[in-house]
């Protein structure tokens, strides 16, 4: 599968970039195509490093899209509309969301746009023939990057395209023990995307660090 | 600790006194006390029956607040109002809510009243001086009857009130291999109350049965 990530040089999409660059092609996206060679040159050293393989680029946010089969939207949430509004290609393309809409006040709290997920919103956004999921919410940025570390983590999907989130579940359960589940039509999105906020919280009064959620 | 279940006789306020019976004092309460009475026998022969001890009776409802220190109230979002209606007695008392606000469609949707969450709403219908705090809404009902069973799971805990939420997390730790997290203040409980329905889609769409969570 070739994988492109548009915000590719951030720190979710870096981490995620590293994991899947051992076992996929995977495109890195960015608004500046210099940062994403850089990010690129960096996660093939990091993994030669490792001695693990690597297949990775690092092009425009555009041609990323364009390069791929399954793109992924590891932008953060008040950038999704702008960002979205300059990119096309979609139509018929796997899209995946992992954006999460919250505000930081005493603790984290869910901020969905009117559509009442950013899924939904990002819906609206894209072609109607865009094959969206909703994946890849509640791993930490961290977690993807150790990659030394064994992630024994759950990752739910929502979409409603049924071969579309196959491929995006076969994706995810190919790194390391992470596990996809079905959470349902792309409408629960919200019931995922709610789970980073509260993640957070978790981490942030108990004191822990990149916490990550397991269904059993 | 003294623990009254208001709504002891349904499915999830069962469970909760099965488990929690064996090593607190349980006040089973029903709008029938007849109903609440055969809850506690039946509670008292299954527990004797494992060589466990047993401390429970059943009352009504109103007797269970007025013998007990902590209440949770074990009864569906839709009774929540009209119940407490006919209730007093919560001044300084610890309140638990486990209620989770949701429809089943094709899939399980959070639906949250004009508060917010259940939690926020009942804290308007209670005294201000009640000792809010959300806790318990995640472990199946299943899953506390199943006394045989070690319970390794995650019940996150919201309020406002940092004694009440220590002592609600005492109790859920003194059951099974249960842990408590601290969620956050009361305002966080939504976070907590939609896991529900989140955990009844991956049950439902991974062919799962009586689905929890861990943080990790």
């Amino acid at each position: 599968m070739k994988v492109g990530i548009v915000g590719g040089t951030g720190d979710i999409g870096e981490g995620i970039a590293m994991r899947l660059s051992s076992q996929h092609d995977v495109v890195i996206g960015s608004r500046e195509a210099d940062k994403a060679v850089h990010s690129s040159e960096c996660c093939l050293s990091t993994l030669a490093g490792l001695g693990l393989p690597c297949s990775c680029s690092g092009v425009s946010n555009q041609e990323a899209i364009d390069r791929s089969d399954i793109i992924i939207l590891a932008i953060p949430f008040r950038h999704v509309e702008p960002t979205l509004s300059t990119l096309n290609g979609f139509e018929d393309k796997i899209v995946i969301s992992p954006v999460n809409p919250m505000e930081k006040r005493d603790y984290f709290v869910y901020t969905p746009p009117a559509e009442g997920s950013a899924a939904l919103m990002i819906k609206r956004l894209l072609p109607p023939e865009t094959r969206l999921c909703t994946a890849f919410n509640t791993v930490a940025a961290n977690k993807w990057k150790a990659l030394t570390e064994d992630l024994h983590l759950a990752v739910p999907v929502c979409g409603d395209d049924p071969a579309a989130k196959i491929r995006v579940m076969e994706l995810i359960d190919s790194v390391s023990h992470v596990k996809s589940y079905d959470a349902g039509p792309l409408a629960a999105s919200c019931m995922v995307e709610c789970l980073t906020p509260l993640l957070l919280n978790i981490a942030r009064f108990n004191r822990m660090r990149d916490v990550g959620i397991q269904f059993r």
